[in-house]
């Protein structure tokens, strides 16, 4: 790749002028810019669409979109649309949702549904005059941003409350508004911020019209006003039960006692260490960030929430809980999730809406329950695996397509290698081996 | 949509047949059906090499890629490839670029390279036996698993270690087999897994073999083997720096010291408050995660990662640090960040090859770096927004076609959109009453 000229005014050019520039980046500009362009929607409408989300666009990456079907949440049965690159992650929902099918399913409740956001300021006066004040400024604050909370509050939405936080000890006469919403369907960024800024302005503006502030006390400087992602009482619950003798499983050498203990183990090792809690989690995500991603809804927040949440205690730990009592065993995940159904991406992106369709058009809160509930299902999945036979083996197995690829080979070479490794250990140095003998 | 009965064997049904099923879950199948194709490549080749990536796949959800230019690193100009379905994030990037392009750039370094992987067990003798028997076990396991390793070691990595972990403290005997490793640039799952399952053959057979052990000292239970996700010494630091003078900025009503001192304090807030810490980051994510998507990375491993490490000290913190001293600005992003740049979906997916090459054909060094530095980037964007002007401005001059497109507006109304909003706060409400004047 040659050294190039920094390039001025980039985002100004159009798309075709854009899509050059990235081109000659190429050795293979032409090649490069044809395949750039079979990315392309075929409706230049639709690819419009597509591009105005982000900027500076110049094609689509696709991620492959799969359903795990039958997965029964609260006695009704979803066929859930995940979108997410990594092999094995939709098999393993797909076999998690088979294998509590016929044992009630997954069960999933909301514990609470609040947001938060903060205005951050400097203020130099004693919090105990601050304090005094917080009553007037609540009332304040909350009627002079009605312009624009009013069509949320006739959703049923809203301000829940804006609390004074005390944070001096931490850093030299800061303090915070920490404001509590209630969103109901939507994406909440929006609201929430452009509600915090209003507030910031209307502090400010306390604080210099009322006399009982002197001198000093009359400035309030706001750092900033933005919506927390850390949203602990924004809560759902999801989680299966059954007998332990219902964990009996056809061609794995353990008994149901076995293996409920042994699965019990899993879960505590991913209690007390975190090298193995950040893994264990993970899987977690693996389900909850498929779904997110394919019903148009932020990974990134949720990734933050969740994870800053298994560290609340002060020790990075498991997300998820088993107990064993009176000869039953539940797994349980509980998991802060803060998703939206209308506004943003959801009903723009044409499959983020056939993904919500997929799954009955739900509200928010039955939106959480689900993610939740996958979350839950690849965990299961994954321990599953971990503790009976490795989870290398069903791994590789999904993964024999992309090493199959990756040789190029045929079809007819892929139904071979599919017969082959039917009762064989998958990996890449094996797979390498069976294409060099059926070639020679 | 009516309930429907259970669908037995789905993934056994060809790509046909799965879309038909997953079709009749819409009002409108029929056109659903024919949507659901209109995403597939018009190359059958190449759309059969996205459905092999995952399972039951019906077809693909687009995210728009796009570039941020002129991102200087180490004297080194790059187009990053960026994939992100949230607006702002490629414009923060592509203008923290622009920012510091004439300040020096962004500067990188590696800190260390090493992966992590565990073994999990569960074994009835004293720690001070087995401690003494680790050399020995050691030794049997790396020897052992050359079939697996030799490989690796021909292109300069392997196994570097392998320790014992006393865990009976917190868990009846349980110990851990942690294991560290170097992957140079493949992308280490598979490897790594395969290693570890031999292991734990292997240690299995030592304590069978081996006469000082006697009755229960003979079995070994593995509990689980597998990765760590968490890899803190898998480390880069990405940073800016400055003279103080330098960050003077046309159009905001602040001096360059004024500025900075509000900066410190942002990041200072960061790290001593948890739900600000956690949006913090979760900015910092916004565009690590477009680079690792854009180059077939797991973002969810990177999430896991990154996350599990601000919350090391005990408390989830920032992961960004500002130093202001003689005259200087200086602002560090130091995060652990396991990526590859050969094997698994990197080099399988058009995409993420062309998004390789666009970037030089990097090496995961150069990779973890520039990933470091397009976060740092984005962080930094997101922070300058908030410390002066305010989140909402910019990013709903970001959102302002897609709220038109929410409306449905013409190409015209569009133009005279941007023309109008160029000087006015936006927002959906504003832009809906645009639209309704516009109109009418």
């Amino acid at each position: 790749m040659p050294e190039k000229k920094p390039i001025n005014g980039f985002s100004k050019l159009n798309k075709q002028e854009k899509l050059e520039v990235v081109a000659s980046y190429f050795e293979d500009s032409e090649n490069a810019l044809a395949e750039l362009q079979t990315f392309w929607h075929n409706d230049p409408k639709k690819q419009k669409l597509f591009d105005e989300f982000s900027e500076n666009t110049i094609t689509n990456f696709f991620f492959p979109f799969g359903v795990a079907p039958n997965m029964l949440i609260n006695g009704k049965k979803y066929m859930v649309p995940m979108v997410i690159e990594e092999s094995s992650v939709v098999a393993a929902a797909s076999s998690s949702a088979k294998f509590w099918a016929d044992k009630g399913g997954f069960h999933a409740k909301i514990i609470s549904t609040e947001k938060i956001g903060q205005v951050h300021f400097i203020w130099k006066g004693t919090p105990e005059k601050l304090k005094t004040h917080m009553p007037a400024i609540k009332k304040k604050l909350i009627n002079g941003a009605k312009d624009i909370t009013f069509r949320m509050e006739e959703r049923g939405g809203g301000v829940l409350d804006i609390e004074l936080i005390d944070m001096t000890y931490e850093l030299e006469n800061y303090y915070q508004l920490k404001a509590t919403f209630e969103t109901k369907d939507s994406m909440r960024a929006n609201f929430i911020n452009s509600s915090l800024e209003e507030f910031s302005s209307l502090l400010k503006s306390y604080f210099t019209e009322n006399n009982d502030f002197v001198n000093g006390e009359k400035d309030c400087m706001v750092i900033m006003s933005i919506l927390s992602n850390y949203t602990p009482n924004c809560l759902v619950e999801a989680f299966v039960e059954c007998d332990i003798d219902e964990l009996e499983q056809p061609g794995i050498d353990m008994n149901p006692e076995a293996f409920a203990w042994k699965f019990d183990k899993a879960v505590k090792i991913a209690n007390v260490d975190t090298f193995r809690a950040t893994t264990h989690n993970k899987g977690i995500f693996n389900g909850i960030d498929s779904v997110a991603l394919a019903t148009g809804n932020d990974f990134r927040a949720i990734e933050a929430c969740g994870h800053t949440y298994a560290a609340r205690s002060g020790k990075y730990r498991s997300l998820t809980k088993v107990s064993i009592k009176d000869g039953k065993f539940k797994y349980t995940l509980r998991i802060p999730l803060a998703l939206g159904t209308v506004g943003g991406l959801t009903t723009l992106h044409p499959m983020a809406k056939r993904s919500l369709e997929l799954l009955g058009n739900p509200n928010a809160e039955e939106l959480m329950m689900i993610v939740a509930v996958t979350g839950l299902a690849n965990n299961f999945g994954a321990i599953k695996s971990l503790v009976t036979k490795g989870i290398q083996q069903g791994h590789m197995k999904m993964h024999l397509f992309n090493i199959l690829n990756h040789y190029d080979a045929t079809e007819e070479e892929k139904k071979k290698a599919v017969v082959y490794f039917e009762d064989k250990k998958v990996s890449f140095q094996k797979i390498s081996e069976f294409i060099k003998d059926f070639r020679s």
